[in-house]
């Protein structure tokens, strides 16, 4: 019997205290040994619950119970849950948590204190949810060297987008109907403002490469700005606005992190991910392209990875698994503008015969790109793939047009 | 150091041998300790590579060389490898297979042989190339009942359907192609006709469900009847037809397990695994659907899948695994024939006034399908979801209609 202590019940942590009473045999089946929820951490009480008498107020009483080895962090946020964290693991105890924020600001550090006393920190729910990916990663892939990590990690922006893809909604009906069903939050800014994905693609790029990424080091664009016309023209260059978060090695051992809005091709595996679904795609040098795609938010797939890593744990108390990064270091996640890449740009301009002759003698041949209700005074074409930092130059640099809007191609 | 034989020095054998020579330091670091092929067993000899003199001819030399603690098989085919292997494991050698016909065959007694033993039986590669997908089902789905396992597991097959959808290829036209790029193997009847992919759903679904499942137990269909008009009615159901292995837990605890091609609605997940990728749908309790995708098939991608578990082997020396299932048992595949299912049935009937009287009196209100080249006397519709029993009696019967085809819907 193994005795595991919850910190927070709420979305998350119910769904894991609800797993691990469901499966109970064949989660014991599964851990080699009977797995006990000792005590739960929460400021409100459950008094209609069947394990009402395990909630507690005091995490000390949590901390000092060396009964307790494995301990679960749901309470999400930066603090309290980093402090408990520490401690607990400074304690001798194995942690599992589903909290981004905290992974994406503190794994190093948290990583480093379970090295040094021989325990797990595990996190594979705090990116895509139920879907396994930081085990494929770490573990399964453990024989390629990865290129690029690309991915739709953030299941409410996927859902609004969606919608206005296939429903024509602008960006605040769909905010509006993914509130009403409990997919957005009141304050939807970490979601809509990409800080969600960019932890996310932190974690993954952090584990893949082996380096602490920051979230501040990331170039993060939500999709706060999109529109209809936005939509339209990603139809019209025959792919969908998903917003993707894309880590990618470079020649020199840098890495080139961002989060954005990007036009991806029609046929790309990622493109038909949608609703709230997630999707990554992995490039690794033997293996080519691999593609993981399922729930990335909910409290059922969210808590059955988390139990999964329990059980993880529960089966290596004492016996460390790989999982491990290296701390930041300066100057590691290259200049996103000096990163090759292809944009739509959209211009207004009086004279649209003097604009192409502008666009041609500063990108050469382009490919021009039209919709139907564009305004009478709009230029839209794709460039050819150059840094953006040059790309946004020489936009500049053309008279009499004026750059309304620039959206990346994957 | 830990020393590793490899038996088979054919396309994935070699492909292991580079693997690990190519990513030595990244592999070391992740095994905790470097990694040395000492022997390979084949029959050719091969002067002209740097490593010429680790091969030999003679297993016994393997066997008994008590410094080689992991032995890779890569040979293929049921024996020698299953004597093989069957042998290394009872001489206290760990065992990493990328072999889908032996373990679809004896993966039960392997399995009970290395517990025996404390050592680890894996074969990842075995199913899906290099897929992570066997690991993330046994270790990140832990948590979860798991209901259901839909695979496109041949890459072969698909890329011949995707020639014949996209390109309006024959079957033939498609298989030379796929022979001359090399996909397709002169006699390519494992391939076609559905030996290949019945071998890895046998794999998934004991491992899924815990019990073996044999592929004589199975029902197979290939994709050697699949014509163009097949195609052609794919796509007015609104689908594409694509060779899937599924595997699907009763309520009752039997398993309903076959392989057929099967029309997939076009926004279903597997709908867009194209060419040679594979993908695998895993339908759990609490996870919901979750896919994975990526080459099926090659060189590189199984020598790494090969190479992650041989780390994994290396790293639990002495530590054996969870991955296991039980014996195979009576009766616990159930007749597929009993399991309801959706077919498009197309008829051969000189009245169709009277047969559609006919169809409505014997199936209910159907959805007729029409396409544009279709015989004068061809009658063809989608029926209500019933028992494949049902379905074909009722089919029998109609009179004065010839059944002509049948596709499963997915």
């Amino acid at each position: 019997m193994i005795s595991i202590a919850i910190l927070g019940h709420g979305v998350v942590g119910s769904g894991v205290a609800e797993v691990l009473a469901g499966n109970a045999d064949g989660i014991a089946a599964k851990a080699g040994d009977a797995l006990r929820v000792k005590r739960i951490l929460d400021l409100r009480t459950f008094p209609e619950l069947p394990y009402a008498d395990l909630f507690t107020t005091d995490f000390n009483e949590i901390l000092q119970d060396e009964d307790i080895r494995i301990v679960v962090e749901t309470m999400g946020g930066l603090r309290p849950a980093y402090d408990f964290v520490k401690a607990c693991l400074l304690a001798g105890k194995s942690v599992v948590t589903s909290n981004k924020e905290l992974v994406a600001a503190k794994g190093d550090e948290l990583l480093a204190i379970a090295r040094e006393n021989n325990l797990n920190f595990l996190f594979e729910a705090s990116v895509g949810g139920g879907i396994p990916i930081l085990r494929p990663l770490d573990q399964c892939l453990a024989a390629n060297r990865i290129r690029e990590i690309a991915g739709i990690l953030n299941g409410t922006t996927n859902f609004m987008l969606t919608k206005m893809i296939r429903e024509g909604m602008s960006f605040d009906e769909a905010l509006a109907l993914a509130q009403s069903l409990g997919y957005a939050e009141r304050d939807p800014s970490a979601d809509v403002e990409g800080h969600d994905a960019c932890r996310k693609i932190c974690i993954l790029a952090s584990l893949a490469f082996g380096k602490h990424v920051y979230p501040q080091s990331v170039y993060t664009e939500g999709i706060t700005a999109i529109t209809e016309a936005d939509v339209q023209y990603a139809a019209a260059c025959g792919g969908v606005i998903k917003l993707i978060g894309r880590a990618v090695r470079t020649a020199d051992g840098q890495v080139t992190c961002l989060v954005a809005p990007m036009i991806l091709p029609g046929d790309h595996p990622l493109a038909g991910v949608s609703d709230v679904f997630n999707g990554v795609m992995v490039q690794g040098d033997s293996v080519g392209d691999v593609v993981f795609i399922g729930r990335g938010a909910g409290k059922l797939p969210t808590a059955s990875a988390v139990v999964a890593d329990v059980i993880d744990a529960a089966r290596h108390l004492g016996a460390r698994k790989h999982l491990f990064w290296e701390p930041a270091v300066d100057g590691y996640v290259a200049d996103h503008t000096l990163a090759p890449t292809r944009m739509l740009l959209r211009f207004a301009c009086a004279d649209s015969a003097a604009a192409r002759t502008q666009i041609a003698a500063a990108y050469g041949d382009v490919q021009y790109i039209t919709v139907a209700d564009a305004p009478a005074d709009e230029v839209a074409f794709i460039t050819p793939c150059m840094p953006e930092q040059a790309l946004t130059e020489k936009a500049a640099a053309l008279a009499g047009m004026t750059l309304t809007r620039r959206l990346r191609l994957f």
